[in-house]
């Protein structure tokens, strides 16, 4: 046998589940920021030493007062500083000097207070860098570890929320503490038990990915319901999400500030950039992460999360009473993104044996009023359900009453099968916690129950194969050096290099040299004239097309030179390109641009205004790989015009994929040398796809 | 001093409100159909008279038992039929003799069980027709008249559900008697007390549209909560919701079967056809009905619908204690259509009187946690806002305890003011009911909130000035006759009268007159082929573009012709259109097309691949004028490319909306002649506007 692995104590381990805490500034006031915490910690029952610190009293909420962090009989593992602004730099070096291992700062009127707070934020950083201790905050209403009962918050709602009697397994971890108190009372309501409770304050030494770090190694903390405003380090959240959800935990996300007005107000509360709305939520779904809008939905994922390991996915068999809930539910469901699958011909055969004729089997299954009366019916059907291979999941939907009498067989069923199955009761069922302890989760509520399902079963759905989590991990391809000039068609090879077909093309530096480039290449042919210096080339008329012959081509060479000459004096004009004119069954556009959170970004779409005014566009995370790429165009509404759209031509999706594919492992392999890679359009025909235009904007450093 | 008007009683008075009430197959058990409604008469206090009919028992829930309907020493206002399907007519029949007034069919096996079923319906239907009684059902759960209690129903919801203890102001009106139950248990749930409770069943001899003019004169009803599947009489559903909506009265409704799925599932429910979601989705809007697909929502609804004597409207003010909440608000409201306007600087000014610095004041207003500490404060602002003509309702979110410590300055304020103001409070606030009292709904949810909040202001906004309703009632145009011919240039012509712009155009029967058509109207031109027969011009080879001279256009004359013959060597061919060939910004469809439910119906959308694609398309009932004209222009995600999009340039809107009001009349002096009229395209110019092509279909008994 091998000898236990020595698990190494996390970093944040003094400051979330601290062995004993010290409050300087302590206060008997329970309304006060010194004196919440320690009538939580003393209320609740921590078993950790508790060592209020005041010079004013010698006992607080029964526990003796120490006159300073001096005085300590020994180094407590956490000092919560309840304590102005002004004082915090001169505790934090007292504190460091007593060995204390982590502190929180409560204090506001930091970062988020304009320039003078700002430099003292940077200073408190600065100091902090220099030390061993874990510093949180500081404007931070401080954490709950609802398992140990270790509470270092003056968060009210912990006096007027239940406290919950078990363990708990859900973590929230929020950028604002009136949001972790919020979704905290909403959460309670509903019965979620916790595990820690965090918000992060203004994140000036520990930020929300270090935090979610801690979680994802956590053995307390299955679901993490989070709260965004901004990540300070995209790179260390992708690694620390991608660890979290690695363990099959759930990480729950709410990012705000996706409309103007929200972003302002994001904005004026921590000095933070709301970011790319559509990034992120690429992001969220590449890393396997559930994005929520809704606290209410959070809540019921966590809730689901408990039964996360029953066999589960998005094609759903719906059971009700009744045509019309049934109606409604497959409405809810399929606008939600499930599938309300057909059944097969012998499920529904064996579903009639007990179903009266005006009841329905193919699904939605309408089983009718009349089947509480046939109970051993029920039991069969559930069976039947459980082990068919047609749908991943069951949900029933029947009134309190007819829901109590089918429990004992629903239990059974989920007792035998791994399949999920779920209930919705709005009436008042009896049986609700049995049917939870057996498997069985139950909503009160239609529109909650899809709200949490629909994410729920299509993150089951992914987890099983998330293509991304694979390949984020193959290695880099080898670094592309930048050509010195980026003219058109040096970008093309380059592209090309990586697997983006160039149409076929010639630079040609005199008006003979082009018109040998268009006789070899056939007629008509395009003419641009080449010049890194020149974006537009059309408006600089620098443009040619269907050029029909040598004398034409030869033409246009002089007149797109001396046109370019004219638009732009300082230009250095390499020539001309000389390329096939290409036609095609649609144009894409392909770029990949720099997020400032998550790093290069691509983005796929149509060409066209149209496009544009739709927002008809998908984007990913890089590495993406022939299936993603394939899995992007889909998402497009335009996609059917690249299928042969009422009797159009069919363009060749396959290579448009390897193009995409391709473009992804070039924009990768120039890494932080650029800060933008267009092609546009890639011109996809019926065999094959080319690029007609292509651009690279160099990073500002590499400039 | 005028003499009280006698209010004549209404049709379904006796069904709805019945002062007697019967029940053919009367039982004991309470769990039967047909002692239910007994034991909820006895339990729930009504207190009209109740003659259980059964000639088994003498007494039943220790009240008489009759033998048969004619020992009844009265005849009742209502008979319950709790008898199987094939015993119904006879029993009728009975009834009708026994002189009573209204009768419930309980029983299914009727139109919703094939053939033999729908025949014993005819003949049902047909029967009642030749007798004064009012019959409900067949396949109905019954109803309920919770002001007094008259259960006539076998809803074991009732059982249940807690009873409301006070009179009920809303009513639920669905085509399922289980949803009715289901919506039931939900609004009690959430404290919403019931007027009436109707499920309509088959809808044999009574439709929902009858039960809906009941409502809409029934003094008791403030609200209805209604639940469709199909609507067997569109034309009297409109009058009857207009009627509703016009006292001010709020109408909910919920259209099920909008996936495939889901209208299958309705379809095989009542053998109805679900009919077009977007008519329904245009004509809900037009008559000033909410439309929810969510039980919670509607229940929320009827709640807010207490407060709708209140000024609101979609500009919110939103006031919380932290930037984060405020985002969140900002981002669900501007996300559910609602306006959060910057405040005008003097109201900025006064709040930031009584808010921090690190506060927000421009809206979302963040009044910070301090706020508490300065009572007097929270008045001061509250009135401000109260008094702003910037904002046209206000929204507060702050955790229970603050709410609870500035509830009383609310209810000053919401005595005082008009406006509405409302709270939420997910935590656990103890002053919800004063609030309420107080003119303050409180939601106890941030989503549930929105989710009605942003229907109730939006409707509120639209109600002031409900255009369609106003249009509706102006009289018909007289009645325009069918051209002969329905070709495209009488087509047009026909069009034009009602004010469509045709293009400059004259029609050729020969090849010269075709040339000094074209020399009149100036080069270039098209020339296209004249026939009603003949759909598809350009499949047919009879459309030539671009003529530059007379020559062309006697060449293509001659061509045009010669190919629509082969085309169709039997269709009618008139000769040949010249029209002026016409370039502009950009190309409209509009278009009218006989709706089964609503009739006439009016899509305009841009013409074009993508815009079918995207199902950028805007619909309304007839009639439009050019103001709804406009308002369906801008509901288009494309509308920007009529308006000068990137530099493009500027269609002329104001044509284009006179156009389409003009179409909109020329339809409706159609009238039934046509099934089918549409444009397109509707070439929409820098000046004007002019149809580019015109098509009617003629109504099948009109062709």
């Amino acid at each position: 046998m091998l000898a236990p692995v020595a698990m190494k104590t996390h970093r944040l381990e003094p400051l979330l589940n601290p062995g004993s805490i010290a409050i300087v500034g302590a206060s008997n006031n329970a309304a006060r920021i010194g004196g919440m915490p320690i009538a939580h910690l003393t209320q609740f029952g921590y078993q950790g030493q508790v060592y209020p610190i005041n010079p004013k009293y010698s006992e607080v909420f029964g526990l003796r007062c120490w006159p300073d962090i001096e005085a300590l009989p020994v180094a407590p593992d956490l000092v919560v500083l309840a304590i102005a602004a002004a004082d915090v730099l001169p505790m934090l070096r007292r504190c460091a000097a007593r060995g204390v291992r982590a502190v929180i700062v409560y204090a506001a009127g930091f970062a988020e207070e304009g320039a003078r707070g700002a430099a003292m934020q940077a200073e408190l950083e600065a100091y902090v860098a220099t030390t061993d201790m874990v510093v949180a905050g500081p404007n931070a209403m401080g954490f709950a570890n609802l398992n140990t009962q270790a509470h270092t918050n003056f968060a009210s709602v912990f006096n007027t929320a239940p406290m919950q009697s078990g363990r708990g397994s859900v973590s929230l971890l929020t950028q604002s503490g009136n949001v972790c108190a919020a979704v905290y009372a909403i959460a309670r309501r509903l019965g979620v038990d916790f595990s820690h409770f965090i918000n992060t304050g203004n994140e000036a030494c520990v930020d929300f990915a270090q935090y979610l770090e801690y979680l994802a190694q956590d053995v307390a903390t299955e679901v993490c319901m989070g709260y965004i405003e901004e990540l300070r380090d995209g790179p260390r959240f992708m690694d620390a999400a991608e660890a979290f959800v690695r363990q099959g935990k759930l990480l729950i996300l709410y990012k705000a500030g996706e409309t103007d007005k929200g972003s302002e107000a994001v904005r004026s509360h921590t000095s933070a950039l709301a970011g790319d709305k559509a990034v992120y939520q690429a992001a969220f779904r590449q890393l396997g992460i559930i994005q929520s809008h809704d606290f209410v939905q959070m809540a019921q994922l966590a809730h689901l999360a408990g039964y996360r390991h029953r066999s589960a996915g998005k094609r759903v068999a719906i059971i009700t009473i009744s045509g019309a809930l049934g109606a409604i539910l497959a409405d809810k469901f399929i606008g939600a993104g499930l599938e309300v699958p057909t059944l097969p011909q012998a499920l529904q055969d064996q579903l009639r044996a007990g179903i009266p004729d005006y009841g329905m089997v193919s699904n939605p299954v309408d089983v009718t009023g009349n089947v509480v009366n046939d109970p051993g019916f029920v039991r069969t059907a559930m069976q039947a359900l459980a082990q068919s291979e047609a749908v991943d999941s069951v949900v029933i939907y029947a009134p309190g009453y007819m829901l109590d009498r089918m429990a004992d067989d629903l239990c059974a069923v989920s007792a035998r099968f791994s399949k999920l199955f779920v209930a919705i009761d709005t009436g008042a069922a009896k049986t609700r916690e049995q049917l939870r302890a057996g498997g069985v989760p139950v909503f009160e509520d239609i529109g909650v129950a899809v709200s949490a399902l629909a994410p729920f079963l299509l993150w089951q759905e992914r987890r099983r194969h998330n293509r991304w989590l694979q390949v984020r991990g193959q290695a880099a391809p080898t670094r592309a050096a930048l050509p010195d000039s980026l003219d058109e068609y040096r970008t093309k090879q380059l592209l090309a290099r990586h697997g983006v077909p160039a149409a076929l093309e010639r630079v040609a530096t005199t008006a003979d040299e082009a018109a040998a480039a268009a006789d070899a290449i056939g007629y008509p042919v395009v003419l641009k004239v080449l010049s890194a210096d020149i974006a537009h080339k059309t408006e600089a008329g620098g443009v040619r097309l269907r050029l029909a012959d040598a004398a034409q081509v030869r033409q246009a060479f002089d007149e797109v030179l001396a046109s370019a000459r004219r638009y732009d004096p300082q230009a250095r004009i390499e020539g001309a390109l000389v390329c096939r004119m290409e036609s095609g069954v649609a144009e894409l556009i392909v770029g990949a641009t720099r997020d400032p959170v998550f790093g290069m970004t691509l983005t796929v779409g149509l060409g066209g205004v149209l496009t544009e005014l739709y927002q008809d566009v998908s984007h990913r995370l890089l590495p993406v790989d022939e299936a993603m790429a394939r899995e992007m165009l889909q998402e497009l509404k335009a996609f059917p015009l690249l299928t042969g759209y009422r009797g159009r031509a069919q363009g060749d999706v396959d290579a448009a994929c390897a193009a995409i594919a391709g473009f992804s492992r070039a924009v990768l392999a120039l890494g932080d040398q650029v800060q933008e890679v267009e092609v546009n359009p890639l011109l996809v025909m019926e065999q094959g796809v080319c690029m007609l235009d292509a651009l690279v904007l160099t990073a500002p450093q590499a400039a």
